[in-house]
C-alpha cells in the first residue's frame, strides 16, 4: 500500500517506518496534529513523517497543510529541535470556503525522530500502549518539545533526562498521563511552574489491533490482506504444520503453527480472533481454549446453525457460556453486507472487528440520531 | 491484489484476465458452480479459471477440488469441448467431516477459454448484464456446453451457431433468461426435448458496481484502493482539471475532470456515487446535478450539519428533496465503524457501498434473526 498511497498509510505501517528510520542519521520529522480549532481532516494525535528530502509518509489534512509543513520539517531536522506551529485557515478565501478539512486553527508539533521516539516505537511494537506528555510552548527552564513517557503504571525514567519534563510538571499530570497511556485518546493540560504556565500535550498511542485467524485456508488471505490494509497486526495461526507458511500469507504479521488446543495462548485481552479452520472438530478445541481465556472477540465464521452444534458438543462435555461469552462471540462473523465473493466475505468480517475494537456496531451512520428528513419535506411556496 | 493473492480475485479482476486470454491460443479453462447440495464455499455461479500450465486464477472451493479441477481443467483445454463434473464430497472421511466448504456435492461446468466468450466478457465491461444459458447435461443433438447468450431483450445470435441451443429450447426459457440477465442471479431449467430432457444452468451475469467518487484530495485515494481491492469498478471525477491525473489514482480504473454541474453524465441507475470534494459549493453543484439523475445512492461526506447546509441552500434556490431522495442520499456516508484513520473512513464507506448495493444495512449478522443465545443459559446438571 504504502507504494501507491503515501498518503493513506495506517498507523501501525507509520510506526514501522519509524522503527526503520531510528539508529540512522536524522533526516526525518514527525508531525503530530495537538489542537483543533474547526474543521479539520485528522484529529489530535494524527501523525506524519516528513523527510528532509520533501517526501512524506501519512497526512495530516485533506492535502492543504503538507506543503508548508515540509518547510518546517527541514528547519527542524536541520536544527535538532521540536517547533510548535500554528495554521490558521479560518479568513482563507481562496475557495475553500464551508470547506471540509481546510479550515478552522490547526496546531502541530513537530519533532526530529532521534532516539528520544525509540522507546515508545519499541513499546508499540511488543504491543504496549504509552502516552507521550509534550511542553508544546515551552518555558526557558522546559523549552518546547520537552518531554516525559508514560506507561499505565507512571513515568519511565529517560537516559537524556535534560529534555524530560520536571517532576513537579509530572507530579501535575501524572494521573491524567497514566489514564492516556492506558486507554489511549488524547488531552491537552496546563502545568504551573516557575516560570509561568506550561502547555502540554498528553497523546495516548495505544497499538495496533491484533487479529489473530485461526486456520489455513485460502479464504484466510483475503482476509489477512484487507485487515493488515486497514491497519490491524495479523496473525495466522493454522493447526496445520504443513501450512504454516509464511509464503502462503504474506501480508500477516506472523504466521505460527498451534495446536487448536493451544490457541488460548497466542492471544490476550485486546486480541480479537475469527476462527475459522473450516474443520468442525479444530474450531471446537479453538473455541473452548478461548473461553478460558479474557480475549474480547471471538468471531466463527459459518452459519448459525453451525455455531449451535459447536456449543452443544461443547455444553455435552460440561463447558459453560457465560453472558460474556454470548457479548464476545460473534456468529456469524462478520457485518451483514451480503455478497458472496471471498473479498466480500474478509470485507464483512474485518469491518465487523474494526467497528467491535471501536465501540461500533457497524450500522449506517445516516441512521443514528434520526432520518435525514427530520423537517417536513419542503412544500412550494 | 493479484500478485499476491490469486485464490482471493474479484470478479471484475477475473474478467479482466478473460479479456486478457480472449484472441490468443485456447490455454485456459473457466469452472463455474453449477449445483451446490452441502456446504460448499461459493453458490453456484462462482467461476475461476485454470491454465493448462497448472495456474489457477480465484478459486471456488477452500481448497478442496482445486487439485481434481486442473486435470479436468487440462482434458478440456485439450479436446476444446466442455466438461460437467460432479464432486461428492459427502463420504470424505479425511478429517473434513463437519467442516465448512469441504461437504456436500458440487456441480462444476468447466469450459474452455474460446471466442465464445468473447461477447459476454466485453459485455461485462461495458457494464451491460447478460445470461450464459448452457446445457450442464446435453443430449446427442445438444452436446453439454451448448450455450446462448441473453441479454435483458431476449438471445444473442452468435456467429457460431452450431454450439448454441436450438430455437425450441430457447423458446422454453426465453423469459427466465431475460429475468435473469436484467437481475443477476442463477437458475436451473430443465428443457424438454426429441432427445429428451436437457439440463440447464442460466448464470445472469451483470457488471461490476460501479462507484463514482466525486473529489480530488488525497483522501479519495484510501477510498478508490480498498473499493477496487473488493470488486468495484471505481471512477474519479475531479473538478478541477488539474487534478484529474490519473498517476494520482493509480487503482481507478478512470480519471476524468468534469464540471461539478455536470457530474450526472458520469451516471446511470446503477451507479453509486460519494461526493468528497471538499469544497461546499462544488459539493453542492455535484449533489443538485445528482438528483436529477436516477442514480440510486448519493454517499456525502462530512458532519449531518454540512448536509443541513447543502439542502437549505439548493431548497432557496428551488431544488425540492423527495422521499426518494431521502432514500438515496448517504449524509454522513459510511458505516459506524469508528476509528479516525483515512484508511478507518475508506473502509466505513466502501463497506456501506457493498452493503446497499446488496440490499443490506450492515449491522452485525450475529444480531440478525434474534440473539444467539435464544437458550436459556446452561446449568449444571
Amino acid at each position: 500500500m504504502s507504494e501507491t498511497d503515501p498518503w493513506g498509510v495506517t498507523t501501525l505501517e507509520l510506526f514501522e517506518l519509524l522503527e526503520e528510520t531510528l539508529g540512522g542519521p536524522v533526516e526525518q520529522a514527525v508531525a503530530t496534529v495537538v489542537g483543533v480549532d474547526g474543521s479539520a481532516y485528522r484529529r489530535p494525535g494524527a501523525k506524519m513523517i516528513l523527510g528532509e528530502d520533501g517526501s512524506t509518509y501519512g497526512g495530516i489534512t485533506a492535502g492543504c497543510l503538507e506543503g508548508p509543513l515540509q518547510d518546517v520539517a527541514r528547519d527542524v531536522i536541520a536544527a535538532g529541535t521540536p517547533e510548535f506551529v500554528t495554521f490558521d485557515l479560518t479568513d482563507d478565501d481562496d475557495g475553500w470556503g464551508l470547506g471540509l478539512g481546510c479550515e478552522g486553527v490547526v496546531d502541530v508539533l513537530v519533532e526530529p525522530v532521534d532516539e528520544r521516539w525509540a522507546e515508545p516505537v519499541e513499546a508499540y511494537h511488543r504491543g504496549e500502549s504509552r502516552a507521550l506528555v509534550t511542553a508544546i510552548d515551552g518555558t526557558d527552564a522546559v523549552p518546547t518539545g520537552s518531554r516525559t513517557v508514560f506507561t499505565p503504571d507512571g513515568a519511565v525514567t529517560e537516559a537524556d533526562g535534560e529534555r524530560s519534563l520536571p517532576p513537579e510538571v509530572i507530579a501535575q499530570i501524572d494521573e491524567t498521563a497514566r489514564k492516556r497511556a492506558s486507554e489511549g485518546n488524547w488531552c491537552r493540560r496546563t502545568a504551573a511552574t516557575d516560570d509561568g504556565d506550561l502547555e502540554l500535550f498528553i497523546d495516548g498511542i495505544t497499538p495496533a489491533t491484533r487479529l489473530v485467524l485461526f486456520g489455513g485456508q485460502p479464504d484466510v488471505r483475503p482476509v489477512t490482506r484487507l485487515a493488515r490494509d486497514v491497519g490491524l497486526h495479523v496473525t495466522v495461526a493454522t493447526a496445520r504444520g504443513g501450512q504454516a507458511d509464511e509464503s502462503s500469507f504474506p501480508r500477516a504479521d506472523r504466521v505460527v503453527a498451534t495446536r487448536p488446543t493451544d490457541l488460548g495462548e497466542l492471544v490476550d485481552h485486546r486480541t480479537y480472533v475469527v476462527v475459522m479452520s473450516h474443520n468442525f472438530l479444530d474450531d471446537r478445541l479453538a473455541l473452548e481454549s478461548l473461553l478460558e481465556t479474557s480475549v474480547p472477540f471471538i468471531g466463527l465464521m459459518g452459519p448459525r446453525e453451525r455455531f449451535r452444534r459447536l456449543r452443544d458438543d461443547l455444553e455435552a462435555e460440561g463447558v459453560r457460556f457465560s453472558e460474556t461469552d454470548f457479548e464476545r462471540i460473534a456468529a456469524p462473523v462478520g457485518l451483514h453486507l451480503g455478497g458472496g465473493e471471498p473479498v466480500e466475505i474478509a470485507l464483512s468480517i474485518v469491518s465487523e472487528v474494526v467497528a467491535v475494537s471501536n465501540g461500533k456496531s457497524g450500522g449506517r451512520l445516516r441512521n443514528r440520531g434520526g432520518p435525514i428528513h427530520d423537517r417536513p419535506v419542503s412544500q412550494p411556496d
